[in-house]
């Protein structure tokens, strides 16, 4: 990755070891690159400088990263490893005009305080390359924890897939490549002669009732419960679900329970299963942004 | 695939060998199956009921199958292996309302004089389902070419594709999985995340010109001449360009000439390769437009 | 799989989950299955007729299945799920002239033993499919561990795998279907010939000194000391190495823990993680034996 | 590859399209090549010193490399663009004491006139790592035919390869890797074994004649006749037979006829399909020899 024009100074400001890795690779790569909230129990790149302030950080920078999220409570950065709050107001105060700044999965307001003191402020969660490429974590993630619980190999099993977006489809051909019998269930056409063109077994979500209870594994995808009582119940008991979608979740988890389906809703994966991998990526995702910015 | 329910006859009008395969097929998924249109040098199976006449073969059914494409004047059917014309007018007027009359390529003005006479018609070139299955018989096609003019092996080649849509993505995944090394090449960022988290080279568009020279074969898949006289003059000159764009297609094919680039146009690849798979994809996207056609 | 003529019960005698299983999927099959020495913490199928007496068991049987391995101190059965010991010399003792044994890990002195009595005693343990098909688990199970303890991910990983014998050709195939950068290294011209055949990069042993410095993860199946001093001192100190050779090993474990290199020895994996698989495997293996021995 | 100590001149005498092709590979890797017999028609590097006289192009050199296979008669060269005939005598007469001649399928005779003369004389057609590089252009030649003869795509293509030996192993992954069904029939326990932890369906050869009517297409690796009478009357008319054994077949050819299956017995595909693959896999396999020797 070329070092991108006009960007010479990032700083770094908390979030998880993600964070940690991602300004290692922003020195490796020739940037300038400051550091706070990296107090305990991590190890930082020599390349890294460190600095108590978060306002000193800021201001030797031209970019500033916050991590993903950027925020638990909306008021102080994200920073497990810090020993003293930072705050985001702090942050945007000391940045000077021209500075971008870039977190995960931003909030309106926050965006709107930023622009109103001329400073760009860009929410990288919301790139779809960040999205695909983290699919890659997701699903690696998703299979070590099949491989973890399940008593037979991803080989020979049989495995659905439910939901045919980003992550299914990653999901789906590694599955494939380790010999499982992956099957992927849609409700669009096109999505179903995408999922025989790949060389999965395509089944319509209104026939899923049907077909599941040959299943060894459920990967669920869709953020809706689509695993119902009625799909649950037709499950083998032996069989493992692993939803992989956010927020309200694709399981009915109370049924699931009540039958003694056994269900991990496995939420996150890419910071915690592979920290330098995401970390990467969000690297990346950045440079992005920021060459865009610059083609402005 | 299950049966349809509600339509029981087709009458299959015309067209290539994909028609009289298809006509096969409906026959052997149960339907009564009339045709006409198939007269000289050419096998159709016996259990679909062959007319001399194109009015009683429509009368006779409730939904009609056109080829694609359906014309190529406008005005008679696309019949290669009819001895007598046949015109588009005869098909309309002979249809009761409530026929369904499926066709492909079919042009606005065809589509009104159907409506006004109570007639849907429905173009099944549009599906996104047959844009998708047909990726496989003309990323089939392209290999087989390359295979056919290059003396070295797929295995090994170093193989560019230019654009990372439909195309593209079946004709990539076909060449690596045959060991190929798999250059994809796209502008935007969420494509080049894709190319990569599939284990191909990702390049930049913009970076083309740099970087082209290393390749023995390019496949270009984008409408727009991609293949301009900057690129074409930085490719090795026994490299091969297989232009698989339609319309203006994308390659400068007279600088290509001028400089010794062999290069080939290959359009329409489905049909000619593999017309019994080819039938059948059109087969089965008529289905799903019946099935919901049904359902409204 | 076919019932096998002539053979109608098996008696399945101690052992781990692996032989559980097996008596469950040998009953699935429709033989009539007796076991003994499961008596704690372990849910056996309820088509099989478990048994007090072990000597009972067998008289019932006209094949006796011993665990892998049969025994660990060449008196006792090899049975952790038993109450109270089970004796080699009973089980050999009881069975009937004509009856087959099959165990794994026999040694010598007792298929003498049991041939002078009129007992065919067969190790399945030596059996070629059994060895190919256990490289699944084994492979998978490398794999898990290599998930569990890299902060990246497979795909992109720089994966070095030594020997190309039948566990390295299942791993190198898994983790190249992962998406993984894979090395394999050889010796013999042949050996190499296969590893660029199949698309991985093929390092000769006596260049690896100089090219292991890329290496994220090294799993080596050679079992003699290949990761030499020389070797460790080269890798990048966050590289994992997973040992999956047996005896004595192929990494000189002292160096590198000396040097820092983190090494994982990764015994007899298919029984740890995918018990349900490995029995399977070895009742396949089992029904094998059996018919060859029927043949003659 | 690295140049060879010891080597630096070679000869290349004779030959089709891959003798000319390797006579430009190896000047592309430093070494000073005299080449004789491309008279015509031919297109040779221009870094290759073309000579008239075979003998003064033997004498300049210290490897001499005969084509594969070295001659039809058993007395002259197989020097297809050739003006004049090239005697076998008047080269190893030619060459000075420690020279190494090369050559493909080379008949014990020849072998002891050269080493009674001083000349080691070493066949490189008997060597391993050719046979499994050559498997490459086999397959792709296979697929190639396949490709050009069938009316269905290989993606979803029910395809049996008969044999489980080096071409069919890599068939197999090539055809399964295009989206088709395969299945693998073989004898032994362990190869079923193989095809099954590789994810073809495997097929115990004795139960072929019961299976094979669902076929499409298959391609024979077995030197023996494996399609019989019984086999073949069992296929599907339209099954396509592609037989790529040698010397014999593997096919039942008379009868194939009669009952008109199609049967194309496709011999010696790397040469004719990439000949420049097949010269670079003869090159690297001269090379290799020359190592030994050198080591020796």
């Amino acid at each position: 990755m070329a070092k991108t024009a006009s960007i010479k100074s990032f700083a770094v400001i908390g979030g998880d070891l993600r964070q940690v890795y991602l300004s290692g690779l922003l020195a490796a790569d020739g940037y300038n690159v400051f550091a706070t909230g990296f107090d305990r129990e991590v190890e930082v790149s020599k390349d890294v400088i460190r600095l108590r302030s978060a306002e000193e950080t800021v201001k030797k920078s031209n970019c500033v990263v916050l991590p993903l999220p950027y925020s638990v409570d909306g008021l102080t950065i994200n920073a497990p490893y810090a020993r003293a709050p930072i705050t985001v107001e702090d942050i945007i105060k000391a940045a000077m005009p021209g500075t971008i700044i870039v977190g995960g999965k931003l909030n309106d307001e926050i965006i709107g305080t930023a622009e109103s003191a001329g400073i760009k402020l860009i929410d990288y969660y919301q790139r779809e390359e960040l999205a695909v490429l983290n699919t890659i974590p997701t699903a690696e993630g998703a299979i070590q924890i099949a491989m973890e619980e399940l008593p037979i190999t991803i080989h020979g099993a049989n495995c659905l897939v439910a939901g045919f977006g980003r992550v299914a489809k990653t999901l789906c051909h590694a599955l494939y490549a380790l010999g499982a019998d992956v099957t992927a269930c849609a409700r669009k056409c096109a999505d179903l002669a995408w999922i025989r063109t790949l060389g999965y077994n395509a089944v319509n979500i209104s026939d899923l009732e049907r077909t599941v209870g040959k299943f060894d594994v459920v990967f669920n995808t869709i953020p809706a419960v689509v695993l119902s009582e009625e799909i649950l119940s037709n499950l083998k008991k032996e069989c493992l679900v692993i939803d992989l979608a956010s927020k309200p979740g694709g399981v009915d988890f109370e049924t699931a329970g009540r039958i003694g389906i056994k269900t991990i809703w496995a939420l996150s994966l890419p910071g915690k299963v592979a920290p330098i991998t995401s970390g990467a990526i969000v690297k990346d995702t950045i440079l992005n942004i920021i060459d865009e910015e610059v083609a402005k």
